[in-house]
């Protein structure tokens, strides 16, 4: 293959692939379609690529990805800063949003404490959390990281270090999720359903 | 989503959702994966889109992308220049190339003849082969466009027009495809199967 093809294209082709969830299938046919693209295109999205890295860095606050000084929630007075959600990753911040029902602030980890992946609470932006905390506005910390081993170990541990400074820590709820069908639960989620049941 | 991402990163998720088969969730996964890459690597990515465009020109003989005067494979002695493969696009070759059989060259259409998509033979590159064989190396044509609407139809078009040139024009062979169940065989491949049956 290497010796058929064109050396731009076969490294345009592995750039492709080394993005998550691309083959090596499909990242030639998209180093294909970025070779039939004009060359105006081609510049617009290499541009894009570039300054993501040159214009984005990390909220001040929030650590969430922005292009400014405070992102737009952190900069925003009709959000409750008294409320901060914790999450793993600038994606779940996304997520959240779209149920257009929270109105706190947020706090990005960017990870999990993983002991196998040799990521340590070191590596997170845990000390800025507790920074925040220190600084007084909050009263309420959510724990939003997901329902996994590592997110609930991280979960705890942060847990454990936010309770001696007088904030209420919360978690997000189990359970089943809407339109699921009990039948196709899982025993941990129908367990965590049982054992968190609510009167009606 | 607009108001609470940063911009750079909107624009880069933006030109991902432009690529053939990435949708808006892929493509946001993409933009982090991006944001997350070292400096260094992001501008290797960056690059390797530009060099595409800067590097890669269509081979002179036979139209496929290459980064030199001729391709490897035309510029190849060994190969036997009397016999020309028409494919419909370069990612043909490279699948043609796999076999590790043919021992031929190649000429890239770009396209195939399609009134409702507004491409006409002046837009693929049909003349390229008429002078390819005027100026006398080949004997042999095969077309190897794919067995559909278009594809057929792009064949016969060309035969037509190559057949008072006095080279012998071929197509590929269409029948049940290896490891295959005939019991799954749609009709018309079934049918081209029965047709084109040969003595045992």
């Amino acid at each position: 293959m290497a010796e058929t093809n064109a050396l731009p294209l076969v490294l345009l082709t592995e750039q492709f692939a080394k993005l998550p969830g691309i083959g090596m299938k499909s990242a030639q046919r998209l180093a294909y379609h970025v070779m039939r693209m004009s060359d105006k295109d081609a510049e617009a999205f290499a541009n894009a690529v570039l300054n993501v890295h040159k214009n984005v860095h990390l909220c001040k606050e929030c650590q969430n990805y922005t292009d400014r000084h405070l992102c737009p929630i952190c900069d925003d007075d009709r959000r409750d800063h008294g409320v901060i959600c914790v999450v793993e990753s600038p994606q779940d911040i996304t997520a959240i949003e779209r149920t257009g029902e929270y109105k706190g602030v947020y706090h990005v980890l960017h990870g999990l404490i993983s002991p196998i992946n040799g990521v340590s609470p070191d590596d997170l932006k845990i000390k800025e959390l507790l920074a925040r905390i220190n600084s007084g506005t909050a009263d309420e910390v959510i724990m939003a990281t997901n329902p996994t081993v590592e997110g609930d170990a991280t979960a705890f541990y942060i847990s454990k270090l936010l309770k001696p400074l007088g904030v209420k820590v919360t978690r997000l709820a189990f359970g089943l999720p809407i339109g699921g069908q009990l039948e196709y639960a899982d025993e941990i989620t129908l367990y965590k359903a049982l054992e968190n049941r609510s009167e009606i």
